[in-house]
């Protein structure tokens, strides 16, 4: 049987080895990465800078043993650095190496912002453990420190910084925060909540320039100086695609490489793409869109490993669910949001309710925001934000909105009770009841 | 408009009411019940025996006031002796009293046991918070208990004994604990657990007699003498239809009041009945079903609400989730067990899988186990045991059965990742790939 090559170690590679070898004991695998670790999600970082997690190398989905244990030759530190489609093969430390089955899981890049000062001491970006490793080290020192950007890693490092006590000022350059994931609504409890531990938050403003001899003093945003000894740069998120787009593969509208359902390339049936590199067809616009989530990296790696072994899986229409963990809240967002739908043409409607994770009369129940989206009848959207039961309803909503759930549908579900794990009435359905009112 | 009679103040009759007076601001609403207290299910009892809860009265979901300033004519501690469906009328304290519409929540009612001994003192049943104080009151000079049942209320009444310090016996006249609610695999991780915390589980023996001069002080199984001073007889719960029968109201196979999907009678398109004294159809055998339960109560009255004023609303087939907390864990069923689909002609598969509710790397994940069962390609039943993120999954399994989902339906669905909330794989998707295995 042919070799499987892999590029790129992320989730979404270290994945597609390990359910292809589950299936297929005998065919040669071999798994290449620029990088020193393997199978973790950068996004995980900030959770070893809060300390909540011991160690960096804990990230690792599986140690180096177990690749040696599953035959699966795991070269890490080494570069692809061409990819040759006709003839089957990739140009790794200067050699031609032949492949059967080729996946291209080179997830994310960043855009270095043309910020002045972007390359002064005490600025980090975070791409992965090597750098986390660094912001760890450099957070024993610092006093100050500037997060850029607003996504969900943007607050959890933001989070991670103020509980270890250390002065930080987020700079987003959008008009809120969390945009594409929460309404604006929605967004001020979590930004309320990152406030309230002592966070500044400034919206609607970029970074303007990084001071300081050689390490950073402070940064500028708009006539604002605000002191900073350390600045992470957590915006510029991109598709990793500079391989592919060398090997003549189709980037497509997002930036990410295009594929078929069955995550194989239009130019040739042996290569795939999986994880952050690559977009896929939204299940409520039709349009491409990136994931770049942990959870879908890997369900997408398991249809690549299916079609590699000779199945025939599909990646259905992504709905992009994502849970994040800000200061403990656990803000969660799957669907369209209000913005993005009418983006997209549609007009959508909203029930929004407020309730509690457990029966009233049960000491320690949290507060629990939920928002459904509807358009032409059909659930597009939902966001909740709560310190608990966030993570289960929200992959719920995934399955609702992927099933073409109307509120008609979700009028009949049943929902179970028990005082210490919920309210008798579930807030998603008195979302519903608002959404009727 | 002519008044609104409803007769049963528990989750369903309370709610009706609640729910009619949201849409109808003038409509007369009266409220019988022979209770002391409205609007709370027995069943939480047992959260407040443990001292989970703090007074049996916040088990209300309403306190009186609410009802006073809603305008709803609450009438506590006062039977209804008679229904009269064809003069429109009831009759309550000797009077007769015409009804527009009529709501049957009569609820649940108990056989008792032809135990020898039934009447001595120190034998409970949990019919009510009365039944509740007294017990309450006999735990506090309790040593040895002894519990007769094998449903989620008898395991969290002898959760709350255990934890509460007194020496407690469950006495299951069912072959394994919980039949019904989880395969016999899946029970063993309960009773693992009650027997973890000094708990004495006896299976496939009903309580022989009950011994004491006046008071137990000891209770017979098959050969075996067990000391007791506190015996609840947490068994023998049956629809409440005792009135609804003498008036020639049409009671099915299960001993529910049957009732059209609009939750109307047969009889008379101005009666309906709601929770735990109907029968409903079940999703997947199509044949008859019982409830009690709560969260369904609550929807089947927003039903009867919705039609009281005027609406269309239906209450589709019932799959019945179910979440109880035993000593900590979550223990939730939803769909039909193995033995109930082999009852109803099916062949059951099933996947079956281990977890944890955390990445790996995480501290304070918990163990999570979860059993999917499928025949003729659709989801048919979900069993899930953890400390932490049952109930919403069960929830999101509740809708995925009645949505009539596939298994391959389900391999499309996306979950979120973040280390405290999840891990990369959900454990849905894990018993899935059992499944296939």
């Amino acid at each position: 049987m042919p070799e499987l090559v892999i590029i790129g170690s992320g989730l979404a590679g270290a994945s597609v080895a390990s359910y292809v070898r589950e299936k297929d004991p005998n065919i040669g695998i071999t798994l290449f990465t620029k990088d020193q670790y393997v199978a973790y999600s950068p996004r995980d970082i900030s959770f070893v800078l809060s300390g909540d997690i011991t160690s960096f190398e804990d990230l690792m989905m599986h140690d180096f043993a177990y690749y040696k244990d599953k035959s699966i030759d795991l070269r890490t530190n080494t570069e692809v650095t061409a990819i040759d489609i006709e003839n089957n093969s990739i140009i790794v430390e200067g050699e031609k190496r032949a492949y059967g089955h080729l996946v291209i899981a080179t997830g994310v890049a960043h855009d270095i912002p043309q910020i002045p000062g972007i390359d002064k001491n005490g600025v980090f970006f975070i791409k992965s453990i090597e750098d986390g490793k660094k912001i760890k080290e450099a957070m024993k020192n610092a006093t100050n420190a500037v997060v850029a950007g607003a996504d969900p890693t943007t607050l959890e490092i933001t989070s991670a910084l103020i509980t270890s006590g250390i002065n930080t000022t987020m700079v987003a350059p959008s008009p809120y925060l969390l945009p594409g994931y929460l309404d604006p609504d929605m967004t001020t409890i979590v930004q309320n909540k990152l406030e309230s531990l002592g966070a500044k938050v400034i919206t609607g403003s970029p970074l303007g320039s990084i001071n300081g001899p050689e390490h950073v003093e402070f940064v500028t945003v708009g006539k604002e100086i605000i002191p900073a000894d350390l600045v992470i740069i957590s915006h510029g998120t991109k598709p990793n695609v500079g391989l592919a787009k060398q090997a003549g593969i189709k980037i497509g509208e997002t930036g990410g490489i295009q594929v078929a359902p069955s995550m194989r390339m239009a130019k040739s049936a042996s290569v795939y793409a999986a994880g952050g590199c690559v977009e896929v067809a939204h299940h409520i616009t039709a349009r491409p869109t990136l994931s770049m989530l942990g959870g879908t990296a890997v369900q997408q790696a398991r249809v690549v490993a299916e079609n590699v072994c000779g199945g025939d899986a599909i990646f259905a229409p992504a709905v992009n669910p994502v849970v994040s963990v800000i200061a403990g809240l656990q803000v969660g967002s799957v669907g369209l949001t209000s913005y993005a739908a009418k983006q997209a043409g549609l007009v959508p409607t909203e029930g929004k309710a407020h309730g509690l994770t457990r029966a009233h009369c049960y000491p320690g129940g949290k507060k629990i925001c939920a928002k459904l989206l509807f358009a032409e009848e059909r659930l597009i959207g939902a966001q909740l934000i709560s310190e608990e039961g966030v993570k289960e309803r929200i992959d719920a909503l995934s399955f609702m909105i992927k099933s073409g759930a109307t509120c008609g549908q979700l009028r009949h579900i049943e929902t179970c009770y028990a005082p210490p794990v919920s309210s008798v009435v579930d807030i998603l359905t008195l979302a519903l009841d608002a959404l009727e009112r």
